[in-house]
């Protein structure tokens, strides 16, 4: 990067504008719905100059900062067609040199592309860890850390070629959208594989890809149907990054001065008894000393934000955001962002990490929120994710005796408080992710207990998410450090003895893991029903919890036996969700079944029967 | 009771009515805001004669229903003065006999009573444990089961006389109102003794005294400023109830038909996925087979409960409710008691027990829920009790290190979550009750603990409660049964060796407890800022939780040190809640001291200071 820059600055200089090194964005698009555009221009000194714009272009704000190295120039750019637009930089009255900002057209039907959504299966990837297509770019001569396979949080070498080598392995997997960690560029010396400290808003990892392999990647899955979901991180940037490293203004990011921790206590955002101080140390606390917090409350870096997420979603095809820590914000910043994302895609989807124990809790950042509104507050954040319903399946299916509150009645408890989401089938739910310890971890390995999670999460209401390797059984300790349970998909790299993405070389175990998985990802992938039937429950006795989707032309019953022993329903008990059928398609075993009197489970079995 | 029953009846007969065996309530008052008064008559055929009455009583509705044995007439009692009106009784145009029906004058003010709130301090007695002070009344011939001190779950003798003798004691400790679990006739034959199977709705169980003495206790209380709440039960009625053996229609209970369990699973009041049968299970199945579920859905039922309430109001100058199994009623049927009550009484308070261990549900039971909103329901109960709390309290003082989530941050997480609630203050705030282990025995007397537990109850927002014993730390294991946890309270009976009612008698640990309490509840009693001050608090550090209580006037610092270790804090850190104040007086100790750099506490000691 270096390198490639004082070659740029040179050839700047040539041609008369060496004193712009970095115009962010670096281009826009006509026909936004946000009628200006904030443009950055960061060069040594650059806000000596004066700037000036030749009609049609209107500079409606020239801002200067205390850093003299950034200037901030909003255009009317809603105003304007495609083409490039000329600003003049001049000073005392005579122009010294001038540069072009190019406004593209949009592709068509950008703003009306449709987000992820419960007809979705989501699959999350750390791409440092999946599969490392491209050997040559494991290490880069611009980024501090090299590859380094023998590290458990070193960079590993996987990268946005992997990915797109094995779409056909998810897609045949019944996987219908992606969420990728971080690929932006993070130059952190160490433990830059997670990605989440980012020293670059603008530019792929080059140990990833290039921005073009990124938009191939989008691509690629559209030729697919599949969609490609973002992880934004809008709370922090790394400290190598290189505006951190010149802060244009010293409240770009939250300084106590310079830095303190979070508390980590997301609760002080709705706590009417907390002191600011504790308010404070949540929302503008670092997430650790080497991510310093941005400043959302700033209107400069709300902006940049905001156009920096609007110009992925619109350079690279975006299907989605998640978005990480995303209650560690400003409350109204991140709401402000969340909104203008929305109201320039209202189809867009949007997942924030909101990591609570409690429903209220999690429900208060959805969009909408009765619970947000008591406290005047709307996130505009259509998606959240269900993390009590993880608190659950982290637990339940260990409790093999049905005490109050235990086994399966944790999944019953958990649904019993939709009513306080507003929209229950934009929650994301999962077994695990690339922050919890791996589901087949907790349970050592019993893939009877898996099958009776995956049928939960594939059935029941919302958008499930699977953990790249939930498929195959890959265990993870999260006691043993972050990188146990990011551990390398086997045979993601050439050198592995054994590559799980071929059926042949599976295990016979992780094949049994992966033709579950596979067998009702497949079936769900056609089952409007599962995606936005509604959900009629019934409360487990005996460890068995039956319950129901359905819509007005179909309706599938699952019934999950987390008992050991086998158990007969007696199914008059369940007429108000069988509403006289009397036969079915179990879907795991594909057997036909009469519904009229008993019906008889085995232990720790479940059963997904498609109602004639 | 079947005694008296005979002779009245012989008597009634004489003068010519001797088909009536019960009229129901048995007089009421004028002025009343409600303007029609239902009249219950219980009689061998009665509903075979016809009902009139003179000017200006009008019947505006008579009703007849399955058992000819009842007569439900509706009069006009809102238009009519005090005294008694004549009802006739006719057969085939024959008049046979009429009866008299007495309207009284209301108490002066009566509508306008105050119910007890946060300046409040409760005392929660079970009467059978608490003092017996007539030993004549242990049994009563016309009752079932009879007086056996050595059985735990027997009848010992408490009663009304036994409370009254005892109020010098309870409100020298500092106590303001006293919640007595019911006194109203339950003539089970075993495990009478909790009172909560109700035989008889408008007569004082006669092992506990007359309705007079109930009357009395009422009289007592308010010559000393302090305050009656009467133990109300809507859900569910004995199996001994004379209606009950002659049910005036078949769903004035809840039947399968007959008994079925409830399935206590109260989530089924929100649940949105709920099957009708888990819901109508946990609403109309039985609490347990000796207790019939009435159906609030009548409403002749509700009427008479409705009716019955407000006349114990009146009748005994009540200051409030605590009612019991709130969240099992049928949600609209106990909504519009409640309304109805409160209608009558609008400063009156009501507590409802709705036993849960979520926020949000508990607070959707409370009046003018924004979370009961979500589903267009309003309870109308002023009050209910904060049972996360509760359970916080019965663990966190046994966490001593503090990791996430645990100790001292519970009680912080706790409150959290209190713009979940439309109003704080009339929130429960106990550690123990009737229902649940004694706090002493979780903490296996350490009486360090149960200061720390108290400091917290007294000071927090909300309403405290104690249960009797609580002030001389008696133990007591629900594990051992029910009884364990309502021991006699030593010295109530004569015979016992030890009465911790007397200074002199008390043990020195006993001593410990007592004036522990004792100093701190006579300091609440007359601290508005304790009452209805705002809560200002900070995140536990070390285990030490540190808040405010503040109004324009006072501003009381509370801390809390659950570390075992001796603690110094930083007073920089608080300025928000000290606010210039640089010294205070600890009210514990007795203590001036400053408030300037540092202060330090012992370890698991608490302190109040009141700043100056």
């Amino acid at each position: 990067m270096k390198r490639l820059f004082f070659i740029s600055l040179f050839l700047m200089s040539l041609n008369g504008f060496s004193q712009i090194e970095r115009i962010e964005p670096p281009f826009w698009w006509t026909d936004m719905k946000m009628d200006e555009l904030q443009v950055m221009l960061y060069g040594k000194d650059i806000a000596e100059y004066e700037v000036s714009a030749e009609e049609p272009v209107i500079l409606r704000n020239v801002r200067r900062t205390e850093n003299p190295n950034y200037l901030f120039v909003t255009i009317n750019s809603g105003d304007l067609a495609a083409g490039k637009y000329k600003l003049n930089f001049s000073k005392n009255g005579k122009k010294k040199f001038s540069r072009n900002y190019e406004l593209k057209e949009r592709e068509e039907n950008s703003a009306e592309r449709e987000g992820f959504d419960a007809s979705d299966a989501i699959y999350l990837i750390m791409p440092d860890r999946f599969a490392n297509g491209n050997p040559e770019n494991d290490s880069s001569p611009e980024l501090q850390e090299k590859a380094n396979r023998s590290k458990q949080g070193g960079r590993h070498g996987g990268d946005i070629q992997g990915i797109i080598d094995h779409l056909d392995y998810l897609e045949d997997l019944g996987i219908t959208a992606l969420w990728s960690t971080p690929l932006l560029e993070d130059d952190d010396p160490q433990y830059s594989y997670h990605t989440y400290a980012i020293s670059d808003a603008y530019n792929i990892d080059k140990r990833y890809g290039s921005n073009e392999d990124y938009r191939r990647l989008a691509d690629e899955m559209h030729k697919r149907d599949m969609k490609l979901i973002m992880d934004y991180v809008t709370n922090h940037w790394g400290a190598e990054h290189w505006m951190i490293k010149d802060l244009p203004t010293y409240d770009w990011i939250h300084q106590f001065p310079g830095y303190e921790n979070s508390n980590y206590r997301m609760t002080t955002q709705y706590d009417q008894h907390k002191s600011k101080r504790d308010l404070r140390y949540c929302v503008d606390g670092w997430f650790t000393s080497t991510m310093p917090d941005l400043n959302q409350s700033n209107p400069l870096v709300l902006k940049y934000l905001t156009q920096n997420a609007i110009w992925w979603i619109e350079y690279a095809g975006l299907d989605g955001f998640r978005v990480d820590t995303y209650s560690y914000n400003d409350k109204d910043g991140i709401a402000k962002w969340t909104k203008a994302i929305m109201d320039e895609y209202p189809h867009f989807n949007i997942v924030g990490e909101v990591w609570m124990h409690d429903q209220a809790q999690i429900s208060y950042w959805q969009k909408d929120s009765r619970i947000g509104a008591i406290q005047s507050f709307n996130s505009y954040l259509p998606s959240v994710m269900d993390f009590t319903l993880h608190d659950a399946i982290g637990t339940m299916f260990n409790e093999e005796e049905q005490n109050w509150g235990e086994g399966m009645v944790k999944a019953y408890d958990n649904f019993v408080n939709d009513f306080l989401y507003t929209n229950i089938n934009n929650l994301l739910v999962f077994i695990e992710n690339h922050d919890t310890n791996r589901f087949n971890e907790i349970y050592d390995g019993d893939v009877d207990k898996y099958k009776l999670a995956m049928t939960l999460i594939l059935t029941t209401r919302g958008i499930p998410q699977l953990y790249y390797g939930s498929e195959i059984g890959m265990r993870g300790d999260k006691g043993k450090g972050d990188g146990d349970i990011r551990r390398d998909f086997p045979g993601g790299w050439e050198s592995d003895e054994q590559s799980a993405f071929l059926k042949a070389e599976r295990s016979a175990k992780q094949q049994e893991y992966y033709s579950f998985t596979k067998k009702l990802l497949n079936y769900r992938k056609d089952q409007p029903v599962l995606h936005f039937g509604k959900l009629l429950q019934y409360l487990p006795e005996n460890n068995v919890y039956v319950y129901f989707r359905y819509n007005e032309d179909q309706r599938v019953m699952v019934v999950i036996n987390n008992n050991p022993d086998e158990q007969v329903l007696n199914l008059s008990k369940y007429s108000e969700g069988l509403k006289n059928h009397i036969s079915g398609k179990e879907i795991i075993s594909g057997k036909s079944m009469e519904l009229k009197d008993k019906l008889s489970i085995g232990g720790n079995k479940s059963m997904v029967i498609e109602l004639n």
